[in-house]
């Protein structure tokens, strides 16, 4: 099978033009067949805040009413989705932005059965594997903001990481898919506190140890739940780190494996 | 020659919901290759104004500074792209969003020469005919956005007939092409005042008339001069209309003819 490498950035990196301008060009170099799946950042609240439009946050995902929705998806699918494309375009990658709707990717459907309603926030519920796999062999980069839908017309607010894990799993039956979560810290730490404590590799079991000590803590938990989930999947390889590192200084972030 | 048929529509369809509705009925109901390019509307204006940001209007064009130029990408290709796909897709439409810097399919450079400063306005310098042809053979039904890019990692602003000209001249080179520039009116007006006396036809050297006589005013005249102009790059029929009544009551809007 052919390699494929999935890519997940956060807000860190979309937050600050010079680490954004650092990905790029790191990204931009990279071989093969990638798929880059981006979040959102701190411009969606910025802009929420402008205009009034009260964001809860609950565990780190945000309640998605329906002024925040036309928030996220303005800014999502729009203004970070199309300045990558071109900051890539300049790059000389054949960038396409799509969000779940565009060729009808990702469908997802409403959160139900939680305590809190969390809106118009979308669980993934299908990817099209098919037209995703058309597109990569037409040499785009796909770059996707993470906008799904229900195929009824509603758009959902989905979690990019989840976003990035169900692409991933999807392509793995065609391609030998590697997904990197790129985030701010070079990988899992062993203790939150101490940056150089970088493990090199994170098994299920010694996962569910470091959770239960609450090594593992809110933020990191989802990830790590979502990187395992990709591994059982058929996913070949999932490493958590930052991909500017990874690139330039050999570091290796950490990889996701099986006990 | 394989027909084609590019439809553009501008803020009236937009703005209305009922109207959008009316006009994706219709639109889904096309048979053939599809391309449809939606304008702005008065969203943007309206967040520009909930975010105090000013909008300057010179000749019927937005001047686009860099705030501007944010609000008119989020809302033109992230909220109202994505909502029309979403609105596509739940009919059955394989739609796909994209603007001009996806796939490099739109380069522009900034408008220069001119009296006033537009800012951020970008006149088209290419169109990637090979990559809206790649997308086009895959079925795809695509709705473009009327944001372009240099190339070098400015997205532009660009007028959306004139985004639906330049692709449908490009796409002239390979298809059959239909180009509908649909608005509020049933077509061209010999009295702007009479909403029946709409023109079947409308030539080169009877426009220049009207013109002349201020019969064609000046919300009418560039899109004029972007239909003779389309005639004149090949495009085999253009028709200046109401969309949704050519569909529904066989009204046959204005066709665009040589002297």
């Amino acid at each position: 099978m052919i390699d494929l490498t999935v890519v997940k950035i956060g807000g860190n990196v979309i937050d600050d033009t010079e680490k954004l301008n650092d990905f790029l060009d790191a990204f931009s170099n990279l071989n093969g067949k990638i798929v880059l799946v981006h979040g959102g950042g701190k411009l969606a609240s910025d802009l929420a805040g402008k205009l009034g439009v009260q964001t809860k946050m609950v565990d780190g995902r945000r309640i998605t009413d329906a002024e925040n929705l036309k928030l996220v998806t303005m800014v999502y699918a729009g203004l970070i989705n199309k300045n990558i494309v071109a900051a890539l375009q300049a790059r000389g990658v054949n960038a396409m932005g799509m969000c779940g709707a565009d060729l009808d990717l990702i469908r997802a459907e409403k959160r139900s059965n939680t305590k809190v309603d969390f809106g118009f926030v979308g669980d993934v519920t299908a990817v099209n594997t098919l037209a995703l796999c058309k597109q990569i062999e037409c040499n785009s980069v796909l770059v996707i903001a993470p906008i799904t839908h229900d195929g009824k017309g509603q758009l959902f607010n989905t979690n990019a990481d989840t976003v990035a894990t169900e692409v991933a799993v999807a392509l793995s039956r065609f391609y030998k898919v590697k997904l990197i979560y790129s985030f701010e810290k070079l990988g899992v730490l062993m203790n939150a506190e101490d940056d150089s404590s970088v493990m090199p590799v994170l098994s299920d079991v010694k996962c569910s140890e470091m959770v239960k000590l609450g090594k593992i803590n809110t933020g990191m938990l989802p990830k790590t739940q979502n990187a395992f989930y990709a591994l059982s999947k058929g996913v070949e390889e999932v490493v958590i780190g930052n991909f500017v590192s990874m690139e330039t200084n050999h570091s290796s972030g950490t990889q996701i494996i099986n006990s």
